[in-house]
C-alpha cells in the first residue's frame, strides 16, 4: 500500500457509518457484555506485560496473527511471542470497542481500535504512537470463558516508507 | 513492531503447527467448500480488478479492514476503497487457504495468507513483492451464499524501517 492509496482509504473509512443490522443467532444478552470484560483484561494485561494473563484470555488452539509475523499458531508459540514482545518493548495503549457480536451461544467476533504508545526497552529513543485495528473471534470455552480463538491486528497509521 | 521482534516472531510461527481439534457446531459438509470457493473468487476479481465481481463478495454491512487505514464501514465505503486501490496499483496475488471453519448453519471465519506482487500504476517502478495474512468473518446470506461481514488483512513481511 502507499501513502497515497493509505490517505484517501482513511478519508473513505472516517466518512463512514456504521449500519450493523444482521441479527445475532441465539446469543445469550450477558455475552456481549462478557466479552467486552476479556477485551479490557487484554488491554491490562498488555501494558502490564502480564503473560500469564494475556495466556487466560486465549482458547485452545488459538492463532495470533500479529502484523510483520506470520500466523502464531497454538498456545506454546502464542505464549512465546508473546515473550518476545514484552523482552523487546513496553507498551501503554488503550483499546475502543467498535463491536462486540455475539454469533451462536459459543461463537462471537469483536472488532476493536487501540492507540497509546510502544518504548523500544534497549534504545533511549522516546515512546513512539502506535495505531491499530484489530479483529478478534471468540469461542466460550468448557468453563463458561469467550476466549480468543484467531486474534489479528494491522495498523491503522500510513506507511512510514517503502 | 521492530525487525528483531518481528524476524523472532516468524521463526516462532513457522516452528508452529496447527492443531485445530474444536469442532464445529452444525455447519453443513458442503460449506467449507462453497466458503472456499468465494475465497478463490476473491483472488481471481482482485488481480483482475473486477470491483462488481468483489462487491458481490461482500455481505450487506461489511466491514473491509485494510492495514494503514482505518476500518471502512459499509458496502458504499467498500466500494470506494477497491476503486481507489484499483485506479493505484495493480496487484497479481495468490491466497492459500489456511483454514475454513464453520461456526453455525450461518457463520464462519476463514484464514488465508497471500502472496505475489502489486505494481504502482503511476510509476515505472518495476511490481513490488507482497506477502499479507488475512481473516475472514462470513455470513450465509438470505440467498444461500457465504459472503464477507469483516475482513482485515496485515503484512508478513518484516518492515522496511521505522
Amino acid at each position: 500500500m502507499y501513502k497515497i492509496l493509505c490517505t484517501t482509504l482513511a478519508i473513505i473509512a472516517l466518512s463512514a457509518t456504521l449500519p450493523l443490522t444482521a441479527p445475532a443467532q441465539t446469543p445469550s444478552s450477558s455475552d456481549a457484555g462478557a466479552i467486552a470484560k476479556q477485551l479490557q483484561r487484554y488491554e491490562l494485561t498488555l501494558n502490564a506485560a502480564d503473560i500469564d494473563g494475556i495466556m487466560e484470555l486465549y482458547a485452545e488452539n488459538a492463532v495470533f496473527m500479529p502484523q510483520h509475523s506470520l500466523p502464531v499458531v497454538g498456545r506454546d508459540a502464542v505464549r512465546s511471542a508473546y515473550r518476545h514482545v514484552f523482552d523487546t518493548i513496553k507498551l501503554n495503549i488503550r483499546f475502543e470497542i467498535d463491536e462486540v457480536r455475539p454469533l451462536s451461544s459459543d461463537w462471537a467476533f469483536a472488532r476493536t481500535r487501540s492507540t497509546g504508545t510502544v518504548k523500544v526497552l534497549a534504545s533511549d529513543q522516546a515512546p513512539i504512537p502506535e495505531a491499530n485495528q484489530e479483529l478478534f473471534v471468540l469461542h466460550r470455552e468448557d468453563d463458561g470463558q469467550w476466549r480468543f480463538v484467531r486474534y489479528i491486528f494491522s495498523t491503522t497509521n500510513p506507511p512510514t516508507q517503502r
